[in-house]
């Protein structure tokens, strides 16, 4: 595919699987193995997965946070790359494994290099800002100690 | 410039001024007004900068992590735009605003995508891993208090 087909794929991908969580058609974009290469922090990190893993990934996060919206910023594409800087909304009404419901909103944000090959995603390096998902969610940082 | 000519602005930038420390260099990229866009906890988070303000916040940073290297991973770029996807390894021998020197080594990710006009960089739009910046430097996460 072309750059600009690429960036709608990941434009479809955010909106329809992620956003609005129609799990299903995540098979017309993600490749039947899937890398996430750079994550840290992700359960999946550095692992490849496949479709139904990748699915539940996406269902995981939904079930934590089931309002969750991603906002791209922009979107920068070259070969079979792109990256895509976004804002992520939504509040924590499910468990996460150290942190039990807060019902709290968050908003932070993260960037992503998206790999393609042969027309599909065959994954990811990723960062997103952690610490302030902590923060917001009510989780301490420091004061008590350093060192 | 060209996305190529960009890219190598870029792969210059960082080898030159900010692991190498030849501040006076900056000049041949950065624009007299540079604006961060978005770089949560940046203390110029949101600011447009001039060049003096700009070299000022690399001497800083290397300040504090004078063994300081950035790798880059990979470039994605398009029309005006660099992405950037890179480590970070150093070594905290000078004071933070709330953590003296700790000594220790640090290692973590980030993203960052730069904006060009008339061939110099105007700004970037970055996230980097700050959750495990401060966890490698002894900062306590969380386990005290939640809620």
């Amino acid at each position: 595919m072309s750059p600009q087909k690429n960036k709608e794929a990941i434009v479809r991908l955010i909106e329809e699987v992620w956003n609005n969580g129609n799990f299903q058609i995540a098979d017309q974009f993600i490749s039947l193995q899937y890398t996430i290469r750079h994550d840290p922090g992700d359960p999946w990190e550095g692992q490849t997965i496949d479709l139904a893993t990748y699915k539940d990934r996406v269902k995981r996060s939904r079930d934590v946070l089931p309002d969750q919206k991603f906002y791209i910023e922009d979107l920068v594409a070259e070969d079979n790359k792109v990256a895509v800087s976004w804002r992520f909304t939504g509040t924590q009404t499910g468990d996460l494994p150290e942190l039990p419901a807060t019902h709290r909103p968050v908003n932070i944000s993260g960037l992503t290099i998206y790999y393609f090959s042969n027309d599909k995603i065959i994954g990811h390096w990723q960062v997103l800002d952690k610490l302030s998902l902590l923060g917001q969610l009510g989780v301490q940082i420091g004061k008590d100690k350093v060192n």
